[in-house]
């Protein structure tokens, strides 16, 4: 028995399927870029980035980490040919509300020790931030300086303002 | 200067930002689930999976990896409520084509050793997988066996065709 948010995805994929041409883009990204973004409900990436279909990776974590996203990132620049990433963090952001204490209490109140033990494939690190332009030039640092990133690939930090859609360049 | 890319992301935004209306909608994501689906360009979940601005996370990552989603997952289910974990891979993956050695190799060669070294911050693991739907049942198993994810948390596993737009439900 499918679930509303399943009965919902199948759906709306059959009115989707119905009109789709698409099936013949290539694997690796047309323009050769990644978008790292936030899991934020309120973003479109595609939409609001103005991202046709195929032309770029769209990466998309808590807080837009770049550490967290590192994997991706190696995998889109060595396997897959993209040049440049976009790194996008956003007002408004759950990160900015809780810190790596606060989140493991709560996993241990709803969860027990048991749940507490699981966050060490992480680290335990939450990767929250205080501050919000500072993360986004922090994140940029991060990969600018990580020997795993070429040189040769452009980076650059922006901030999308949830509260009316605009996207502000930072770095 | 903007490269191309970031000026299409400026011009588009600009596009986007003009008729945007949806300012008021709230951090947590109003449906109370999350997606977790691949990075690749060929995939645009908000319309193949028919979500709406507001009503879920949406998760991406190089093969749409649970392991590597876990801190991202834990946040939204214990810090933004979210319910239902729906897991997305796809036909014609890239995490499909490669092994760890493969990657490890290309690295060493592009960027030497000094960029292997930066491997070891997600364990040198870039999480291929050599079966699609296999993929799909482990990382859901997965996530049903972490203790981190509440047992109450509905998990189902699902692979989209990039050559019809259709999915397909797995587990």
């Amino acid at each position: 028995m499918a679930t509303p948010i399943q009965q919902n995805l199948i759906d709306s994929n059959k009115v989707y399927a119905s009109t789709f041409t698409s099936g013949h883009l290539a694997l690796p990204p047309a323009k050769k870029y990644a978008i790292l973004t936030c899991m934020d409900a309120r973003i479109d990436p595609a939409a609001a980035y103005g991202i046709p279909l195929g032309d770029a990776h769209i990466i998309r974590n808590a807080g837009a980490s770049a550490k967290d996203a590192l994997r991706s990132l190696v995998i889109s620049e060595q396997l897959l040919g993209t040049q440049e990433i976009i790194l996008i963090k956003h007002t408004g952001c759950g990160m900015l509300t809780f810190g790596n204490e606060d989140a493991t209490r709560l996993v241990r109140q709803n969860l027990g020790d048991g749940g507490v033990e699981e966050l060490v494939a992480f680290g335990g690190d939450f990767l929250p931030f205080a501050e919000l332009e500072t993360a986004v030039k922090e994140d940029v640092e991060y990969l600018k300086q990580n020997k795993a990133i070429p040189d040769s690939v452009k980076i650059s930090g922006w901030v999308y303002q949830v509260e009316d859609g605009k996207v502000k360049h930072i770095i």
